[in-house]
């Protein structure tokens, strides 16, 4: 059985909740290893009056702080930091076979002068390496080709080389035997009337990829506004909403993020800390439940 | 009983098709002209073994050719354009009290040198007026801010002024006591960190919009990737992806294409004329039910 490195996210939020909801449905599937210390995890436990399970096995992020439900707070922010910060340790050294992250809050990141902005950053950061951005589930999984930038800079990002690139790296991650390629542009560009990026960079990068592979797994690129009415398992998506508007509109509760391309495996739910309905046993399980899963299904 | 004239649309494709499978159900809502002549509904009728009900009132569109299915023809292109004016005509007279459009194909509309590209293009040069492009159905209507562009041009389009007035001219025509405006960036532009345009343009557009109609209308901008779990029924969106993407993917079949903002109500089906399969029996008619019903339900 795989052994699974659990960060527990802020713990002002709904991390701790759904870990501790969820671990008998997680222990049948994996062994998680969850990184907090004893008297962090006893707080939660009374907060939430939810007993701690016996074979519930911690490895003890150091800190101790008052726990203050749906608060943004600096002491909360580095010790959801520390806590995954020994997750990938724990990866590194091959104590554990893939992470597993809970929410972290990133205003309370930024109060605490952490230089990062997300999960995702602190990966590319220590392994040196572009860690791929896919979110999804085992309906429709979709890549990011770009992410956080504004609309206005899309376009000159949309380069032959850089796609290639993306795209090997993508399939070697992924494996999969298809893979759909978003256009741009609405109708795909119509021809170049409505934008020539599909004809200057996606189609020669998609014959490129193909060739390299010396396979036919990439096709496109698809008209956007149709394409997600039955998309391929696995898409790469041009910009960040193209990707998730469809995704989230379909399957807001089960998806998860999964970061590819790097020396370890790590996933992580698709929602945020929730501090509106933070230790009022409210919180749902589905998108956790799914980020376990994937470390199963995932034997690459 | 509202009458509304049909234009029938590319003859080779499944235009005729859904208008005799519906009509026994059309009927109870609306009195139904069909704009086409009994030389070329004979034909129709023959080709797919299916009798012309009794009840089946025309508007004779002059022309004779023969139908050709799944074929681009410049005949069949010139008479769904000579069906969609008559419908027009029928309306600018106050003959009926709208229309509803069945899909005409575009490249037959290019080879027979109709100088448009589409019935919007052509309801905005007869009536002189920016039609406002909204398609969805009963759950969720998206309006189009900027339509048929290419990605790299949106930014330039988003301003102030142009938004409120688009805004003002929505809300006329649905008259619906909220509408969500859709943020144009990722995160709506994360405080300006991933664009400015929502502080720039779109915030300043829903206050003025707002104060103009004395209420508070408009609301948002929404954070585009989540929006779409949860819209309101009436949204408007910044490019054509952003709202046609979720819309396809969550409701295919039964969405609508509306024209807003003109002297007449003109409503379409959502799809095109589906060459592959035409004659076949195989057309579903739920989006143009859906069309139809619009027309009694928006009392406007």
């Amino acid at each position: 059985m795989k052994k699974i490195a659990i960060s527990i996210g802020d713990l002002n939020g709904i991390g701790l909740e759904i870990a501790l909801k969820s671990h008998e449905k997680i222990k049948k599937l994996v062994k998680p290893i969850y990184c907090i210390n004893e008297y962090m995890l006893n707080q939660t436990s009374n907060l939430l009056n939810r007993k701690i399970p016996k074979d519930f096995e911690i490895y003890p992020t150091a800190g101790k702080f008052e726990i203050k439900p749906g608060k943004n707070d600096f002491q909360a922010g580095l010790y959801s930091f520390n806590s995954f910060i020994d997750a990938i340790n724990l990866a590194k050294k091959n104590s554990v076979d893939g992470i597993c992250t809970l929410p972290i809050n990133k205003e309370s990141w930024a109060i605490t002068n952490i230089k990062y902005h997300g999960h995702t950053e602190v990966l590319r950061d220590v392994f040196k390496k572009h860690a791929i951005m896919m979110l999804g589930c085992s309906e429709m999984f979709v890549s990011l080709f770009t992410e956080h930038i504004p609309i206005k800079d899309i376009s000159k990002n949309i380069q032959k080389d850089k796609l290639v690139s993306f795209f090997i790296d993508f399939y070697n991650a992924v494996k999969a035997d298809k893979i759909g390629v978003l256009a741009l542009n609405p109708h795909a560009g119509d021809g170049g009337i409505l934008g020539d990026e599909e004809i200057k960079e996606i189609n020669p990068a998609i014959k490129e990829a193909n060739k390299i592979l010396q396979k036919e797994v990439f096709k496109g690129p698809f008209v956007p506004d149709t394409y997600f009415v039955n998309p391929y398992q696995y898409s790469i998506a041009m910009y960040h909403d193209q990707g998730l508007i469809p995704l989230k509109a379909k399957y807001f509760d089960k998806s998860i993020n999964v970061s590819l391309n790097l020396p370890i495996l790590r996933t992580s739910v698709d929602h945020g800390t929730a501090f509106d309905i933070a230790y009022q046993n409210k919180a749902k399980i589905e998108s956790y439940i799914e980020a376990i899963k994937y470390h199963i299904g995932e034997e690459k």
